[in-house]
């Protein structure tokens, strides 16, 4: 089953809900945009791809929800329903990107509201598709960067549950162990929300791959003591200066495997590069409600003292200098980025 | 109250417990070494300077304990003791520091048994005294490097709860709050045993220092957005080189600050610099059950799936190269280590 898809019967937005992961697999629906919105912001659905895929089939879902009888009206329920979703969270690109797309299909010339509605839903539909053949041709090209033996330490998740299937990095060593390549993952548990433990120990576990989570904390000792052959992780925004965002804690792996010239590959499909910023510094970075730190519970009573207050960034930079490659659906691009980067986004997919 | 201490009416050994915090604030009582030595390996009592008192105390009360009536006996019962004690956990120095200064005192000529008994005590007793003195001293010299608006990173609980009273690094801010000068401290969690969240906090919220708790993952990010004047954090064990054995994520953060050109201070007694190892290399690294990691609850159930393994070393080594300082009680030591840590421990304390 896919992380995000349509039902067509229905017209609605089925997601799993990867809060409840790995205790209980529940699928929710979603009739209203403003809901779906809601659903994002509250992570039900996360990762750049899956964000991006559920944004665009948002739109599809505001075309159908639309009482309008004109196409301008329904243009501009469209457009209200675009910045609901583009509001819903600020750092992956993917999301605007989406949104973007499905608004300039919105903009050309059509013969009726309905003929709108259905174009909407079948370029969602086709966005998903790709999505997969996306995700499935970066893992192609990751798969081949890891050798047999490798141990990974992979933080956060850019699985399945992050894009509509495969994933990104997690895609990676998922197709190398399709590939019959011997691989063991060190999972870094991912504070503060736990993707790691709950999402990615959950895959791997499905897939049959050997995993160990550790503390995130923990990731500098297994890199200093050479037990580690590569690190990988997703992205939410590459800048055009090869800058990564990616989940908090990306950079602080990526500084220890740097320190210790242990590889750093992210892995992301090319709409996740945003080059119209020229560095990581651009990038916003959202910051959450610091309850997500504080909700811990050890032996039934709250880790933190009563009135803590906790500080959330989601996410973090990594500078260029301490990637060795982005891995893309066009192909591995190595440094210089800024030079490279365009380079290949510009190629067709999969040459 | 201090963490560790000796109930003389009863010849007990009383621990606040430390796994409670913040929820509960209880004290166990302790009659027999072996139980004290579990206390330690349960984590009760934590924190290099403590387990070193708290070792000490137990060979106090295997003394009390002991039936022996004549002084070969009681030698022979106080080298069992220590060999239970020394097996509680392999990391801090000061846990053999400790046992080994008890039982060279115990090899001194006495008169009786009950001579010896009385000296065990006092001495035990001495050296908790001495232990906050030492702190206290150690406090002064961290805190003059501290300055008014600083905003500091700390890791684990080097406070008074890791030592009799004051503790090592968090004794410095705290010094530095009571001398008027204002700080903030952005608290790392401490995953897994939340020691930062737990203990810090708490600590931190009785001596009225503003703070925020952080994941680990996001120390990188404050640092390199410059929100960070000064690292601190404490010590289990130094080499003679000056690199720092310390709570796991010490190491991640201490590479995250240096690349941010932020100062790193590692404060400890002298009596955690181990002159013996050449390198942090050769200090053994407990690896501890990896239930401690597997154990979080989310929405009430596990954040792991079923069958999850996990990997939990306790501890990490921070390259001297990293560290810009070493606090000790006998005055501030900078590169190179290697020459100026003898000629610093040399001299009389407070000197």
């Amino acid at each position: 089953m896919r992380t995000v898809s349509w039902d067509a019967a229905r017209n609605e937005v089925r997601l799993i809900d990867q809060r409840r992961l790995p205790g209980r697999f529940e699928v929710l629906s979603y009739t209203q945009p403003n809901e779906l919105a809601a659903a994002i912001r509250d992570m039900v659905v996360r990762g750049a791809p899956a964000i991006g895929i559920t944004a665009a089939y948002g739109l599809a879902l505001a075309a159908c929800q639309s009482q309008a009888s004109n196409l301008e009206d329904l243009r501009s329920d469209l457009t209200l329903a675009g910045d609901v979703l583009a509001a819903s969270r600020p750092t992956a690109v993917n999301l605007f990107w989406a949104i973007k797309h499905m608004l300039a299909l919105a903009a050309q010339p059509v013969d009726s509201p309905e003929e709108l509605r259905a174009l909407l839903i079948f370029e969602a539909e086709k966005m998903a598709d790709e999505d997969v053949a996306i995700n499935r041709q970066m893992a192609l090209y990751g798969a081949a960067l890891i050798e047999d033996g490798d141990t990974i330490i992979h933080h956060c998740n850019p699985g399945a549950l992050a894009a509509v299937d495969w994933g990104t990095a997690l895609g990676c060593i998922r197709m190398a162990h399709e590939q019959g390549k011997h691989v063991h993952v060190l999972v870094d548990e991912t504070r503060p929300r736990l993707q790691g433990s709950r999402l990615t120990a959950w895959e791997l576990s499905q897939y049959g791959i050997p995993y160990d989570i550790i503390a995130d904390n923990a990731a500098g000792y297994f890199l200093r003591s050479g037990q580690v052959q590569k690190v990988m992780f997703g992205s939410d925004r590459v800048a055009a200066n090869g800058d990564v965002a990616n989940k908090i804690g990306s950079y602080m792996l990526a500084l220890a495997a740097h320190a210790n010239d242990v590889p750093v590959y992210a892995v992301m499909p090319s709409s996740t590069v945003d080059l119209s910023l020229s560095s990581g510094d651009l990038i916003p970075i959202e910051e959450r409600a610091g309850s997500e730190v504080l909700n811990l519970l050890v032996g039934g009573e709250s880790a933190a003292p009563e009135g803590a207050k906790a500080r959330n960034p989601a996410f973090d930079v990594t500078p260029h200098t301490l990637i060795t490659a982005l891995v893309t659906e066009k192909g591995v691009v190595y440094p210089p980025f800024k030079t490279h980067l365009p380079r290949v986004l510009g190629k067709q997919e999969g040459l």
